[in-house]
C-alpha cells in the first residue's frame, strides 16, 4: 500500500539489502532501473508487473509511481546504489509527498564507498584519509575546482569517465598534485569489473579503454590498493 | 576459511545486505561491534564464538581475526554501516593481508546517505546540493575548516556530537552563512531515532540533549526534511 524507494546496491545483486530484497519479491508492481542486477529484477513475484525506466522522462516516473501508489499496490522503485546519492530519489519522494501518496525510503549500497572497496581501496583510511569529497563529473564546466582541488582527503567522482581528460587536466591546474595517486573503476562489485590506476597526470590515458558506469578516486588511499587488492577479488563471487 | 569484513547497515537489522546476513548466519566466529544491532549478532548460530569487539585495543582485534583466520574457521567482522566509511576496515584487511590470510570486504550501507534519509534529507538533490563532503568531528582542531567553510553542497559529519559548537562556530567564523539548515540525528534508522534541525548557529544548542551515535547534516538540503520527514517515518518498522 505504499511506494518504497530502495537502493538495489553498487551491482552485485548480493548487495542489496536484507529488507530491500524481501520488498523485490513480496511487490506488486517494480520500476527498475537500467543499472539494476537481472538477478534482483528476477526476484519479484512471476505475476508482477515489470517496469523499466529507461524510456521514461522523470516527470513520466514520478506520474507512474504516484499513478499506481494511488491505487494501493505495493510499489518498488528499484534504482542502482543509493536513491539519494545522485540517484534523483529526492525529486520521486517529493513528488509521492505532494501528491499525498504514502512512502518509504530503503536505503542502499552506494558505490560512493563499496565500488573503491571492490578494488582495495578504503575511501578512509587512520593517517591517510579522514575526509571524502563526493562530486558529480557529468559537466565538467559545473565543478568548483578551486574548492575541489584543497579539500583534504580522497576525493571521488560519480559520472565522470567522459570528462576525465579535462577534470583531471584542471584539478592539477588548479593545485593538486600531478603524482597524486588515481583509479578509474568500471561495473564495480560485479564480475566485468575493471580497474586502471595511474597518477593523476595519466589516469585520463590509462582509462581510455574503459567503459561506464565508472567511479573516478583521487587520493593517497588509491596506493593501498597494491597492498590490498592483490590478496584476492575483495568481492569473491 | 576466510575472514569476512562485513558492514552491518546504520542501525535497522534490515539494512544489512542480503550477503552479509548469509555470512553471519553461517559463521563460526562472529567478532561484532558495540552499535550493531543486537538482532544481527542474534542471527548467528547458536554454536558459533560471539566476541564482543568493545573491551579490546585495535591490535588486538587485528591478532584476533589473524588467529582464527588462520584456524581455518569461517570469521565475519561484522562493523556498524560501511567498513570503509571510519570504520578502520582498512587496518584490518591490512593486518590480514600482511599475514597472508585470505579476506574479503562485504560493504554495509552507511550512516552517510542513510540517516539522513531516516530523517527525510536526501544529501544530493539536483538543483540544491550536487557535492556532498565527508569529515569526522571527533577531534574539531584536526578540521580543515578553511576547505570546509568553501565546499560547496552538504557537509555529513561523523562523530562530531561533542564537538559541535565549537566545529559550528568555526565554520561560521570561517565562512559557513549562521542561517545555513543544520540537523542532527540520533540513532538514525532505529525505534531510538531523535532529529535536532536549527539554523547551523543554533543547531549546537537545539541538539544538547542528544545522545551518540549521531550525525550532523550542514546544507540546503536540511530543509526539504519538512516537506519529506513530515509525510511519515521514511524508514517505517
Amino acid at each position: 500500500m505504499t511506494v518504497h524507494l530502495v537502493g538495489a546496491g553498487p551491482g552485485d545483486p548480493g548487495l542489496i539489502t536484507a529488507k530491500g530484497l524481501e520488498l523485490v519479491r513480496s511487490c506488486d508492481v517494480l520500476v527498475y532501473d537500467r543499472l539494476v542486477a537481472p538477478e534482483l529484477v528476477g526476484e519479484a513475484p512471476a505475476d508482477a508487473l515489470r517496469i523499466g525506466r529507461e524510456p521514461l522522462r522523470q516527470d513520466a516516473v514520478n506520474e507512474l509511481l504516484v499513478a499506481y501508489g494511488r491505487r494501493g499496490l505495493t510499489v518498488v522503485r528499484l534504482k542502482g546504489g543509493d536513491p539519494f546519492v545522485f540517484g534523483r530519489g529526492g525529486e520521486e519522494a517529493l513528488a509521492l509527498a505532494e501528491a499525498d501518496v504514502a512512502f518509504e525510503v530503503v536505503p542502499g549500497v552506494s558505490s560512493l564507498s563499496s565500488v573503491p572497496a571492490a578494488a582495495g581501496i578504503p575511501v578512509t583510511h587512520r593517517g591517510i584519509s579522514s575526509q571524502i569529497t563526493v562530486a558529480a563529473g557529468h559537466d565538467p564546466e559545473a565543478l568548483d575546482y578551486d574548492a575541489l582541488a584543497v579539500a583534504p582527503g580522497t576525493l571521488v567522482l560519480f559520472m565522470a569517465l567522459a570528462g576525465l581528460p579535462e577534470i583531471a587536466r584542471r584539478l592539477i591546474a588548479h593545485g593538486r598534485p600531478p603524482d597524486t595517486p588515481a583509479a578509474v573503476i568500471s561495473s564495480g562489485t560485479t564480475d566485468a569489473q575493471e580497474l586502471a590506476a595511474a597518477p593523476l597526470a595519466e589516469i585520463a590515458e590509462a582509462a581510455a579503454g574503459l567503459e561506464p558506469p565508472a567511479l573516478v578516486v583521487v587520493g593517497e588511499v588509491v596506493a593501498l590498493s597494491e597492498r590490498l587488492g592483490r590478496q584476492a577479488p575483495l568481492l569473491a563471487h
